[in-house]
């Protein structure tokens, strides 16, 4: 494998674009291949079956492009799907989970953290499984929030409904004196300013982008597989539905020109 | 064929039930096979390719199992699929959009209707073009309401949130004087309660459903297809994902017994 290959990214749909900018920030020289399901999305409601048979398929697809390393930039498909697939594939794949465990378990100081995520998420149980792997001692409340992204895809990032529902999604949370939070969904960082709001300032919000970006690198130079060329990097963006709505809005949250997004007919892989 | 064949019905999900509940109604006698693409579902915002590949591969699952007759009980598939895929099969196939159109147009006294329904379906402009067939003076105003059918897969039927998003997708119908409003997703009759406190007693409310079943009646005595045996119709349900999830939805809203629901794999068909 070519250290000079792309890494291949996906998730269902636009949520992973916070992790492939968070990647972008931290390794600006790597090319990056990035999948979008956005013919099937949402993941969050579907059951670890489905879940894992649509992520066999997307890794299908990027591995024909020649990928080095995969980024599972989706909660669900981390907590459903990571553990069967890398049995599966030879090459490198992390996923969203572990890093964001990591980070709320370096974060939290009472002990208490909140997790807010999809609903295949939260009852995989796998946050909760992480964060008691790093440390037994530590409290993990789960919540799932099945209308964020939704709220999110109709871009209602500030508004009083959106308010309306993080508010109820995190009540119990807060109950339970939690200090750190999980945006356990890469739809949710689009959602900080709100969240934040809710929960106040006192409350730690987690991104686990930032650390998968983090753990990426590590992968990488671990494995002998960070770029060494000096050619700029170049970027791909596939989806298997859309592919204009999902131009429009990558261009609105990445730094680089979203040059061209590609139609992919995904069932066939 | 066989007249004593069942009745294919197809939706995104549970929305279809709606109708299967009018069909069960209105010739009770009829036996029906329903697939519900959970595992794939919305639709609504999707593109007419991908809508037409995903409703090609029910169809044929639905033939496959012998059905006289198909009912798209969706409207985002009745919208952007249905002529495509009628050139293609040798049975009847009905959607839920020629006989909503039908309704609003008998019901409209000051001649403007208002069509509620997904962005795909509105896009579509299939309403308008049905309507103005039948009565070309008629005004016809659409608007999406992309959040209702997440807002009902919550069960928030009754709910504040749900009453402001209704309060903000209709209120440019109710400002251009409509006093018709047809529910052009078969989810919404599920949230007929609170559409109508938000838009007033004197809005007339139409649900597709019911003249689809009469419609299918019609189609079924017209080609020779009612049922002519005596014994008891038996019901089938299938889906792509979540049986358990589904049947419990279905045992909620259907007169009949859900006996067995199952899990296909549908993109193999």
């Amino acid at each position: 494998m070519s250290s000079n290959a792309p890494i291949g990214v996906f998730d269902s749909g636009v949520g992973g674009l916070t992790v492939v900018k968070e990647i972008m920030n931290q390794i600006p020289e790597e090319s990056i291949i990035y999948f979008g399901d956005t013919a099937r999305l949402p993941y969050g409601s579907k059951s670890k079956e489905t879940i894992i048979t649509y992520t066999r398929q997307i890794i299908h697809f990027l591995m024909g492009k020649g990928v080095k390393v995969i980024v599972v930039a989706c909660n669900t498909a981390s907590a459903l799907a990571l553990e069967t697939i890398k049995e599966e594939i030879n090459i490198p794949i992390l996923g969203v989970v572990k890093p964001g465990a990591k980070v709320a378990t370096d974060t939290t100081r009472n002990g208490k953290i909140g997790i807010i995520a999809t609903e295949g998420t939260i009852q995989s149980g796998i946050y909760n499984d992480y964060i008691h792997q790093l440390n037994p001692q530590l409290q993990v409340f789960g919540k799932p929030c099945p209308l964020l992204v939704p709220l999110v895809e109709e871009g209602l990032l500030d508004d009083s409904v959106t308010t309306e529902m993080v508010r109820r999604y995190t009540k119990e949370l807060l109950e339970k004196d939690i200090d750190t939070l999980v945006l356990g969904c890469t739809h949710y960082p689009l959602l900080r300013k709100t969240i934040q709001k809710v929960v106040g300032d006192q409350i730690a919000l987690v991104n686990p982008a930032y650390e998968t970006a983090r753990s990426l690198k590590e992968v990488l130079i671990q494995n002998d597989l960070d770029k060494k060329d000096m050619e700029k990097p170049s970027h791909q963006f596939f989806v298997s539905d859309g592919a204009e709505k999902f131009k429009r809005f990558a261009k609105s949250i990445l730094p680089c020109e979203v040059v061209e997004t590609k139609d992919v007919n995904i069932e066939n892989y």
